[in-house]
């Protein structure tokens, strides 16, 4: 817990923590980082991609290594642990082990990613994606805001943009992430900790409804074509749709309306959809039934509607061992084990192309995140570090 | 219909019509109509606040008056209909009266109101408020948008500022007023023309609802405070209580969300709610039926209400005698005479604080007005004249 108040220093920004890949944080971030390793013998180094490594090696030195970490970038005004648990907990649990001088069937190691927010450049996750050898050449040629592309600040950052692609993490048999869980689930229940299930996967769309402007005062109930009166019929139905089923969420998280004048019947409706569950023929099922009851909707009340299907994720479900792994080593460490999805997109989920992957989640308080306000406690936080540590110790890779 | 034509282009604007208070084109649109007025002898003035007045004798010099008339000053890029209609079939009356010769028991006075619409400056109708003696004259220090007051707008046109309070009507025994119906009830109905039962009241209200943001993948559909879903439940409700009684409306014509992205849950949702009926305490019902369920909705799903009150206008029940006399009439002409409230406001409400007043309605193309498209057929036009001349001929002055 120290560590993250003192990492929450390097900032790109005074009076608020914004760290973005590549940037003059993320290089004090990282180089913190190696600082940390090297007090305990680990001897850290920085790939291609800016993504900090290290290895702790097992019995035998080519052993399979178990994986732990998360991203050390952030949104901007961020809170403290977001990816800088994972990142940090990584390197608690390999403290530990060198100062108990313990050595394990695998190596275990660690990993600080450069980039999971994607705020910088338009792609997101780049630093597991080139850890997982899924990394698109095209993407170097990239820019942020300043028109600065990736391969310049992957240079200014001292790494081999050309060597990007051909990365890839050799002989690892599992990788584990430890993250905070940015929903509420674990409060609501008085639980510290869950493990992941799957990620979810999700399908947005873009809903125009056109109807009719008209004088609020002249035209009557039955004579309207109210695209906003159609929009809150299909915003219910949606959340009924999303409600009898464990798991599956939908959100209408924008809603424009024109003219929007107090005194004009809206003519025009605007909202986004936002359609998760931790399978895909479960959201596949949900977006179907959602599509045929919009249209419905917009046909009863007599409104044009477009919907445009702007874009599709696939779940990723959580390799079954590791997960039965962290829900043994939960309850051993005398806590019950709730199994939950996770509602947002997490490095493991590119993990989950290389080798089997799964996560661990800590109670976040309100489950606040992407906020100053994120805060998690230390006796949680010692629950999750304390299961982490037990499934670590637990491990065999699969056979 | 070619005086309309014709009267359109004084505008303030090039290539749309645009016809403020005492601006230039009021002024040029005002000396055309005392120069069609001069053209059947009629010797017509202009009042203090900028009206346009002339009058036609009865049988007696000292006869009661029934006034016809509308207003001429229109909206930023109106149709050509939209009051014009109105003073214009007022000229037509007398002219057909004067051409043939006939004097009625009653004088016939027009009236050609010099701002209905309040674009220019902050308060509406005060050309009929200044007839009707109602002007305040704290209005006379009320300025537009660029900084001149309606004083010196009043000074410019030539007319005497101080002398607006004390204006007022005198020995008007009713008026009439012909106006496009600016809803689609005719049209849907096939019918030309509809006599007024009274101008709606209206109510209006600011909701703010206040629930909590969060994560669209991380919060499971059981423990949102969704205020986006809370709003939509409130808006079908407030559709369905409008729905439940005849020429009862209520709209939700604004509203915005925060934050407002596609992957967060709304936090914050604010929007308007206007309510309107031809009877107050039937307004005054449907307002306290919808505020208790907001709250309920509010409660059920935990998200905090505020409602804020913004408006609060009394119906004008039209006088019985007019809108029996005007039905009859319509009847007279062979026409079916529909009964109907009127959503927007109008002069005639103003007017009711002098003498008894009423309301003849056209149909205009799809309920459109308060834009250039705005339309009504000549054939239209005339049935609506041959009603208000029947209706002319036939008035009464009440005993």
């Amino acid at each position: 817990m120290a560590r993250l108040d003192d990492f929450a220093r390097f900032s790109d920004e005074e009076g608020r923590l914004t760290r973005l890949y590549l940037s003059r944080a993320h290089q004090q971030a990282a180089r913190q980082y190696i600082a940390w390793c090297a007090e305990i013998g680990l001897p850290a180094k920085i790939d291609a991609s800016g993504n900090v490594w290290a290895r702790y090696e097992g019995r035998r030195p080519d052993a399979p290594a178990l994986m732990l970490g998360s991203h050390i970038d952030t949104v901007r005004d961020a809170g403290k642990y977001d990816g800088n648990l994972g990142a940090l907990a990584a390197l608690s649990v390999v403290e530990e082990l060198v100062r108990a001088g313990e050595r394990l069937d695998v190596a275990v190691e660690i990993v600080a990613f450069g980039d999971e927010e994607g705020v910088r450049f338009p792609t997101t996750l780049t630093g597991s994606r080139a850890f997982a050898g899924l990394f698109a050449r095209s993407s170097l040629d990239q820019k942020d805001a300043d028109g600065v592309t990736l391969r310049e600040a992957l240079t200014n950052f001292g790494c081999e943009p050309e060597a990007v692609a051909t990365l890839r993490g050799r002989n690892v048999a599992a990788f584990v992430e430890f993250h905070i869980e940015q929903g509420p689930v674990r409060e609501s229940e008085s639980l510290p900790g869950g493990v992941v299930t799957a990620i979810n996967g999700a399908t947005r769309f873009h809903a125009t409804l056109r109807g009719l402007a008209g004088h609020a005062g002249a035209v009557p109930m039955n004579l309207r074509q109210d695209a906003l009166a159609a929009a809150a019929e299909m915003i219910l139905m949606i959340e009924a749709r999303a409600r009898i089923e464990d798991d599956l969420v939908a959100t209408v998280g924008r809603l424009e309306v024109e003219p929007g004048a107090v005194n004009v019947i809206p003519g025009e409706a605007r909202f986004t959809i936002d359609i998760r569950a931790p399978r895909d023929e479960r959201r596949q099922r949900a977006v179907a039934d959602i599509s045929k009851r919009l249209a419905a909707i917009a046909r009863e009340r007599n409104v044009a509607l477009t919907l445009v299907h702007t874009h599709d994720a696939s779940a990723y479900v959580c390799d079954p061992n590791i997960v039965a792994g962290l829900k043994a080593a939960v309850e051993r460490i005398g806590q019950p084990a709730r199994l939950l999805p996770s509602g947002a997109g997490h490095d493991t989920m590119i993990m989950g192309a290389l080798c089997p992957a799964g996560m661990l989640f800590l109670r976040c308080k309100g489950g606040l995140s992407h906020n100053p306000l994120e805060s998690i406690t230390t006796e949680d936080c010692g629950v999750g570090l304390a299961a982490l540590m037990e499934f670590v110790r637990g491990f065999k890779p699969a056979a």
